[in-house]
């Protein structure tokens, strides 16, 4: 199974991306693909003493940023390493797609380079956000800030085989994310939603409250991108802010530094639990082959997880379970 | 200055809004008007002790209860002490409503016992949410699932009215809740709200995400009900889940336990910081008269604390700076 990475997309980036494909080639045995300056990757890899069994490294020379247009990936930016690793999935060269760049260049080259899984009127983004219990989906995370029933309904359906199939959940329980728990709540969007879910072949739990959400008493929590989006950054926001305030207590005086001592390990271990970076990148879901944005401030570890994803995912035969989902639904 | 409130909304009712609305009167001077059950109350007054210098009751048998359908409140429950309490308001028999009951009945009862003021799209709920700065106001909260970009223009008139009159804001800084900074980001309802709010006789500072908004650094998140809910909601909860978290760390071995004695009072003070109710009621803007919503599971001091909000409310005119700043739209 070969994994092609964008070697130039992230704030550590061609760092990160590099290191992190070495330690996935060395845990997993995946091939590696990297896209990007070869010259630059070829230096950093012999001044670092980064281990390779196998590399193949694609050359070009532009990259796109964070400020770019997402659709100047398809033009001005057809030749960045984003771009490049795209193709090289869509031809067949690569089986899954790893970048820390651009979310709405990935958005973009996911859905018009790769393509989407016949059927499926819009990919969206999935992300497994930790709980105290295990973690859990939520989708859309923006990649669709205008939302139909019928695309939430399929991306229920989506979210269904990737836990099925990678998070080995048997019966995914699937909600969606509302204002009330009775089917009557909420906008026509919702409303709608509530009963094409219903009819959708998964273990559609009905509504979730937010309240309920950073819980973990659900598998996968389905909703537009505006509102998964918002939901996404505040649930980071809030989790931050308190813990400063957390912080704040235990430094305030001697004494409080003297017992923070004991409990600043445990604390921090919160800290990271809650950190979005150590469950993994983002599941760009609907298109015809792996797509995972990792983080992008991730470091090598991040990448390497991200690239555990990618393979679960192929190994999982996640998009054939998502094609047999649609069915069932036409029928 | 006369408050009605209703004596059987709520949790704790009647004890609450009884020992509320007579802490309130001892502490702010304040005529008090009780709707419900009058031997109910008298007997609670005596049995209790409760002092009042002067107390008006006005009696009815029936309650409507958080089960309810809202708009009963117009027919099967309009002799219910909350509609009897909105029609006293409406009458002129009372300056400001409180009501720990039922936010649907309270929006229904507002909006057409109380009636909308004239210009007044949709009226919505809104509500100060704490925050390691000052308390920011979230609005809408949940009056209005579906929102057009007018009326999104007007809460953000009716937020900067109050946070001027009422939290003494000299130039209250209100922002549009949206899912990137750019005004091009969010669906249609956020772009043309975006244009329309940066046209109103307001500080707009454009967009913020929800990543920002816990650290409060707007004094307004101007949003759609559906989203303000699923915000409001997911700050509960989150912030509840990380405490219940931290205070497993508390709690897990001996030598933690004893660190956590020193620490207890410090990250119990954090929490009730983050406790919505400290902060008082929530607001029914946009109709005639000022209406508070406190929480349902307020205490007698929360209900004294929304007393307090409905005389600063009164006392601030805020009503006439809301039509004043629909004027100032028109022009």
């Amino acid at each position: 199974m070969k994994v092609v990475i964008d070697a130039f997309g992230g704030d550590f980036a061609p760092a990160a991306p590099i290191e992190g494909a070495a330690l996935a080639q060395k845990e997993l045995g995946v091939s590696i693909m990297l896209t990007g300056n070869e010259e630059i990757i070829r230096n950093y890899i012999k001044e670092h003493n980064v281990e390779f069994s196998d590399l193949e490294i694609v050359h070009t020379d532009d990259v796109i940023s964070m400020h770019d247009e997402p659709t100047t990936l398809l033009k001005t930016h057809k030749e960045s390493s984003m771009a490049v690793a795209f193709r090289k999935l869509a031809e067949g060269e690569a089986d899954a797609f790893v970048s820390a760049g651009s979310t709405g260049a990935i958005v973009v080259g996911g859905t018009l380079i790769v393509k989407r899984i016949k059927g499926i009127k819009r990919p969206a983004l999935a992300s497994m956000i930790p709980s105290p219990n295990s973690p859990y989906m939520l989708m859309d995370m923006g990649a669709n800030a205008e939302c139909r029933p019928e695309m939430l309904q399929q991306f229920a359906v989506m979210a269904n085989s990737y836990l099925k199939r990678v998070e080995g959940i048997s019966n995914p329980k699937i909600a969606l994310l509302n204002i009330g728990s009775e089917d009557s709540k909420g906008g026509e969007l919702q409303q709608e939603a509530y009963k094409l879910m219903a009819k959708a072949p998964i273990n559609f739990v009905g509504n979730i409250e937010s309240r309920e959400m950073p819980k973990g008493v659900v598998d996968a929590v389905i909703t537009d991108g505006f509102t998964g989006n918002i939901a996404l950054k505040l649930i980071e926001g809030t989790a931050t802010t308190f813990f400063k305030m957390v912080k704040g207590v235990l430094y305030k005086n001697i004494i409080n530094i003297l017992a923070a001592l004991v409990l600043k390990k445990d604390l921090y271990s919160l800290k990271s639990m809650m950190d979005s970076s150590e469950v993994g990148g983002a599941l760009l879901l609907g298109v015809k082959q792996p797509v995972i944005k990792a983080h992008g401030n991730s470091d090598a570890k991040a990448i390497k997880n991200a690239i555990r994803q990618a393979k679960y995912f192929y190994d999982g035969k996640v998009i054939d379970s998502i094609s047999q989902g649609l069915e069932a639904i036409e029928e």
